[in-house]
């Protein structure tokens, strides 16, 4: 067994299987999930007539680009009208992840947040100027950047205020509403180094500003020791071209790092010995410490989690005492790959390890699964991320000791869900943790 | 330097290099791929006003389930109105692979292939059938078949008649409508294993039978062996719910094996110790033979690649002699994992190893890549895939020794474009090989 944090009491995990009946994957096939089975007599509905056995579908030709199930209607990006100003070009519209499947969120539901509106760029104008200290300056027109040596990679984007919503707004008993600012997908372009090293940058270039061609612009500064380590000029989202809300046709990727950072409709880059000191970077997107003055240059989001089954908008109204259940959810980190996640039942008393589902990438989402059966009693289900460079989520009042309550960018405290003995879940994520 | 088949000369990878003047990725940091470069001066556009650099964007409220750029207009599934009777319900709907990135295909380009048009079924109403020799018969509401532990995971679907246009219509110079009834992506839900090891298959349930709910019924006959092995009931596709087109809510996932398989909107598997020989076995989907008998249940499509960057509609036109240049293309297997890519640049005398590009999965798309610097010369580019079961894709010759001219299904030759002088590229793909 890993070990607990100072703040857990060291059970095995024997005792935690004694206690909560928790089961293993394999211990399914000795068990059903399913409540109730039906027989073929219960249920007519198989050999009903439908109108889709008996009639032709849609021609092939309907879809020339696919569109969701009209019956999937309510799984899209939401906007924050609880919390914002009604400025709907300046605001964020939060992605889905209660919905999620794997670890790759769909172009079309990948979180977005604009300054200035969301630019509709002509590939044939575009232009993406790289200048400042360095040997030789360049303007690149798309054909021509595209045809540097493409990676594909799977990264995360996240808002750096993902999760202030659940801290200052306790009322938002949402999934999507609180965590909805992070999404996940495969990004295909060219890694910054391989341009960098040809045009051969100054020794004291030593920061990069990043500058969108959309009318916020949004510049910010970044050290070129980022720039060349795993940055990325990419055009590809997903097997497709970047979508609008996203920077068509192209964004920078500065994997893990806040997303305002990953500067979209990517206009131009230029080195310098000096940092920038941006608008963005002043009492935005800067870490507020408890004594109110800020960090101006802190860029990675902290290592995260959330359980996203069940969640607010996914009970367990309709489970019974001694149903199996599968706990899911999603970590991430922006300084590695999540080394291990832990759940609690008990608001933090006791953990155990969950299982990974899938690929474990670096600076990806994560999925992991946890496997029990639910004796109907009421539970405070939490979950608690660590990553490969030993950083663990921290407990809200730890947060709160380290940073106060008024800091609205890098919150990363443990969630906590209240589930009621009838199924209901709460988000308790202001509510103190046991200790 | 791996082992040439023997239809090859042996070279070294020294003597390649010589002789072809290829490149390392690692070389490209002291060669620019990009002709011309342009200096500050010699392009005003990226100091030209634009309207999205002046005018606010769209409201991030504006989209809340994405759609691709206006720009990217082009980039869609088209109809084989060339080939097909004209009958858009039992048609198919071809992936722009020559545009994909990376190896996952967004879910509004995989490729569809219907029978009787696309259901659009009312997941409300959806059941789903397991019986015949078990223990215990069951029908499902979708609810509660996605309580099943679920798993993720990446894989191609094929047409087994993928590859049969570019065989007998010579004419059809273009990527999409050779190869583009092939696809890649993530896709989430149970393990088939997992249902059937809990409902108690019988001993002599040796074949299971999966027919869909829509109209044309598409019933196929599988060994429970295959079911019992890697075999899925999927309902997520890329992180979302499936696409009308590709079975929502249920399909069945049969990994590797002929498309027509993975029966969509499935209603019903059924197991028995007979096979079925049902209508979609008999002339259909069945490898034809060169004596003009059938083999009636072959399954796996075999392993094969194609070239995606340059292809017919992705060519050469702008590069000048001597420019670097990226060969890009995927393979894949339904035997497993693809093992090595080979490339040729004269029709098959010479082969060459390419590098793979991100992540190789078995029964997953595999991209593949070779730098190379082209002297303007006109070439016969080719790639010949090999699995980790040592299978390796034919020569044309080859293929019609084996399973004569006449089959439509099961054909995995080796593509070969040819490149002109002037960087046109053409389908040569009937014509034949130098042994």
């Amino acid at each position: 067994m890993k070990k607990s944090s100072t703040n857990s009491k060291k059970i095995t995990r024997r005792d935690f299987l004694k206690k909560t009946a928790a089961y293993s994957v394999s211990a399914i096939a000795a068990a059903s999930v399913l409540s109730p089975i039906k027989l073929k007599a219960d249920d007519l509905a198989i050999t009903n007539e439908t109108e889709w056995g008996t009639k032709l579908g849609l021609p092939v030709d309907n879809n020339r680009y696919g569109i969701p199930s009209p019956y999937e209607h309510r799984n899209i990006r939401r906007t924050m009208d609880l919390l914002s100003s009604g400025d709907m070009y300046a605001s964020v519209s939060m992605c889905p992840i209660h919905e999620s499947e794997g670890i790759i969120t769909p172009n079309g539901l990948f979180f977005c947040r604009d300054h200035g509106g969301t630019a509709i760029v002509d590939p044939n104008k575009y232009r993406l100027m790289i200048h400042g200290k360095m040997k030789k300056e360049i303007i690149l027109t798309l054909d021509q950047l595209k045809r540097y040596p493409s990676e594909t990679r799977t990264y995360f984007i996240e808002c750096p205020a993902n999760g202030s919503t659940g801290w200052r707004a306790p009322q938002l008993n949402n999934l999507q509403f609180m965590k909805g600012m992070v999404s996940c997908a495969s990004w295909t372009g060219v890694m910054l180094k391989t341009i960098l090293d040809d045009l051969g940058l100054d020794k004291d270039a030593v920061w990069m500003m990043a500058e969108g061609s959309d009318n916020a612009g949004n510049p910010r500064t970044i050290p070129t020791a980022k720039a060349l380590d795993d940055a990325m000029l990419v055009w590809g989202q997903n097997g497709e071209a970047l979508r609008p809300e996203q920077g068509y046709p192209v964004r920078l990727l500065v994997p893990g790092w806040e997303g305002n950072l990953n500067t979209k409709w990517l206009k131009r880059l230029e080195f310098s010995d000096k940092p920038w000191h941006s608008k963005e970077e002043t009492s935005k997107y800067t870490m507020l410490q408890k004594d109110g003055r800020a960090i101006q240059y802190f860029w990675p989001n902290e290592v995260n989690s959330v359980i996203t089954s069940p969640c607010p908008e996914k009970p367990w109204t309709d489970l019974k005492a001694g149903d199996l259940v599968e706990v899911e959810g999603l970590a991430w980190s922006g300084f590695g790959t999540i080394k291990h996640v832990d759940i609690s039942l008990d608001g933090g008393d006791n953990w155990i390890e969950a299982s990974f589902k899938g690929l474990v990438l670096p600076k990806a989402w994560t999925r992991f699964s946890y496997i029990m059966k639910w004796d109907g009693k009421p539970l405070m289900l939490s979950s608690r991320a660590t990553d490969d460079s030993s950083n663990t989520q921290p407990t809200i009042d730890q947060e709160t000791s380290a940073v106060g309550v008024e800091s609205v960018y890098h919150r990363n405290a443990i969630v906590t869900w209240e589930v009621t003995s009838k199924g209901k879940v709460n988000n308790v994520h202001i509510r103190k943790h046991k200790a």
